[in-house]
């Protein structure tokens, strides 16, 4: 009897832990799922006698080598930093892991090991990490067994409220860590264009967004994310003259934000003097100069060229942050006031759904031809337990502890879903969840490469 | 006979070494030059045959502990980090010191036993910080005396060209440092005006100046420093309503640096790709997004909304930053390549001369009237040897030197030049060499301190 060790069973587990029971069931697997809250844990394995909810601590290493001793297969789905506690772990009683996390430097330092020991650590099989990894293989593989040859890639993706529940001026609501979104793009983003290296500051990133449209959805933006390079030597596209990887927003989102940024008010570096009883509009009037007689909100305008009649300006007023109400945190970082200032605004309602959207974009020679192919995937929640988010994380990870499980899976040490014998079974079974790729191929004019 | 060891013979140092060369021969004092390269410290004591020259290495424990035993009074003309090294063993032998650097956290810790074992340890006391600090007080002290209560305290310091060596569109060559001066606000500035804390993320702090004006040489523009917060405590002024520390620049200088900050090339965070080979030309480009068919120099004007006929572009076309020389560095940050760019037309000629330019601004309550007190110090250097900076920074600390040695001050512990038996002898002093400052008081209209 095979027995598979969960670890967290928070709100983005519900879908890989729902499938692994159900197939569980059916192939007599024991499953266990760990969390520190063991009232999560419990609620989660409902209906499903023979499964068995613990409470876990990762921290207590009795614990956690009892039970990763007592399982075959260990699936990881703590916050990226917990892993490699778990990995070492693994490592010593010979377990497999499977994470939904990028590999970090320490988890390559043990690289050797896993190998040695003849373990499956695959990781980066999640969403993004990993669909996008799937579905971009699987093109790139196409396109060169065709005989193409691959001029540009272009990849976005976002976590996005869906259509019917957008409602707010911004487009958006937080369907994912508040406070990742607030420092989203923080240090350089680095890519590569026809050739050449590009870098864009963070207090830029915002105003230089890729137009981006999806059938059937509209128009979208996507700003750059800060590491675009490394993806080159991931995919085998290493002499590609261009790649870019960014983050979808509605289109219109990056202009109102850049307005945060350029203010200075998405900074996590240093804490305000007397935070607690600053109201939000004395927050934002701590990042513009004095004046005896202007308003605050004339300030503001005057000082980032803004128009009161403006789109921004209404998403800036929309969210109240020229109001009297008080922050009350104590010794708050800038990003922390503006979190707490857009929870109150942003953050789902029960009847909420959320929407992930993905976008690949490839430009390539074939035949004498200029082509240019875009894969777009669109995943829309059921309702704000089953959300689009845990299904496109948890799904890919379930369905390659199945195929591992069933034996499906050669590959050993440690590995990403960038392989054929994983994205191909893992792609088709998504596609039963109706998570997959609609693709579109058309032909381009030639075009000029060179610059000044 | 008492013995003195001065560690730095580097440009800084010249009259310092000078002042305290002459001083002892008439006073009877043995004066030890230590250096790293024994040619520079021999080139500083010429003239003087009971000086002593000698190789120093402050990292070779014993010999740091064998010169430091053998002195009375250690003066450390050394990068402020190398400072904590020679405080220990100043500390151990029981020797005084002196420095021109700030304070650090580490000096910090050893405050209670500096104290406790009668030692004299000044710090801070050059130009900036020393300077700034002496006359600053003297004023402060001044006004409080006449029953005055502060209400606005802005002061202003920079490292500049003297008008006669002043000939390029940047009003401004490298007469410090360079690599501090590429990097030089990165963080945000805080300071605070009318009773509110105000804060200025490095993106926007060169469009955000001061205008300042100094009799006699025209119009000067301030950026405000990282830290103006602190010198609340350090004045003794916990509850003045305004208080900001700046850096001078002549007038326009901050709207052509900014677009450098704009683009992104201050930044050292980073190393860029195959900076050895890239021309300036591509550097610039590297920060500009792709054009099949636009000019770097119209990418840039239309990204930062620059005109080709302004001042600003003619100092960036000045520079050669457009043009195709190769940079050269290995593994080069953006901040590296521009400091390389800039040093090719900002570094000093054989016969130029610095200038140091410094202005406190008061505004103070003072029997029902508004008053407004400018102090300025204007010190041009003599020759590139004796440069301003050279003496404003070493004069203060050789004359506190002298104060000491002849029992003037009675102060222990680790001393600041902020009271009065320190400011008051030394800035007298300083008055023989021309270094003083010019004051002008009138009274001011009532203004309105409230804001939205």
């Amino acid at each position: 009897m095979v027995k598979i060790f969960i670890i967290g069973a928070g709100r983005s587990s519900t879908s890989l832990i729902n499938y692994l029971l159900k197939t569980g069931k059916i192939k007599n697997w024991k499953v266990t799922v760990g969390d520190i809250s063991i009232h999560l844990a419990e609620e989660k394995i409902q209906g499903f006698e023979k499964a068995r909810a613990i409470f876990f601590d990762v921290d207590n290493l009795q614990q956690r080598e009892d039970e990763i001793q007592n399982a075959d297969v260990v699936i990881s789905m703590l916050p990226a930093s917990m892993h490699y506690k778990v990995a070492l772990s693994c490592l010593k009683f010979n377990r497999h892991l499977l994470t939904a996390s990028y590999v970090s430097n320490e988890m390559k330092g043990i690289e050797e090991e896993v190998k040695r020991k003849n373990l499956f650590f695959l990781m980066e099989c999640g969403l993004d990490p990993g669909i996008d990894h799937m579905t971009a293989m699987q093109a790139i593989d196409k396109i060169k067994e065709q005989g193409g040859t691959l001029i540009s890639f272009k990849s976005f993706t976002g976590g996005l409220i869906a259509p019917d529940s957008d409602n707010n001026p911004w487009n958006y609501k937080f369907t994912w860590n508040p406070r990742n979104v607030v420092l989203a793009g923080q240090g350089t983003a680095k890519y590569i264009r026809n050739g050449k290296y590009k870098y864009i500051p963070y207090h830029k990133l915002f105003s230089r967004v890729e137009h981006v449209t999806v059938d059937g959805l509209g128009d979208f933006e996507g700003y750059p994310n800060r590491d675009s390079l490394s993806y080159r030597d991931v995919y085998n596209i290493g002499n590609i003259p261009t790649i870019l990887r960014g983050t979808l927003r509605r289109r219109g989102f990056c202009r109102a934000w850049d307005i945060f940024v350029q203010l200075g008010i998405t900074d996590d570096s240093y804490k305000l003097e007397d935070s607690e009883f600053m109201t939000y509009r004395e927050f934002v009037n701590t990042f513009l100069a004095f004046s005896p007689v202007k308003m605050v909100e004339d300030k503001l305008c005057d000082y980032l060229k803004l128009s009161k009649e403006s789109e921004d300006f209404k998403k800036l007023e929309w969210l109240g942050i020229f109001s009297d109400k008080v922050v009350g945190i104590k010794n708050a970082s800038p990003a922390q006031v503006l979190q707490k200032i857009l929870e109150e605004k942003l953050n789902l309602d029960t009847s909420d759904k959320d929407m992930i959207v993905m976008q690949h974009q490839f430009e390539y020679q074939l035949n004498e031809k200029l082509m240019h192919l875009t894969s777009s995937l669109v995943s829309i929640g059921e309702d704000p337990v089953n959300t689009a988010m845990s299904k496109t994380v948890g799904l890919p990870l379930a369905i390659a502890a199945k195929l591992f499980i069933e034996g499906e899976i050669k590959q050993r040490g440690i590995v990403l879903p960038i392989l054929k014998e994983i994205y191909e079974p893992v792609l088709a079974e998504l596609e039963e969840y109706d998570i997959k790729c609609s693709e579109k191929v058309k032909e381009l004019e030639p075009y000029a490469v060179d610059e000044d």
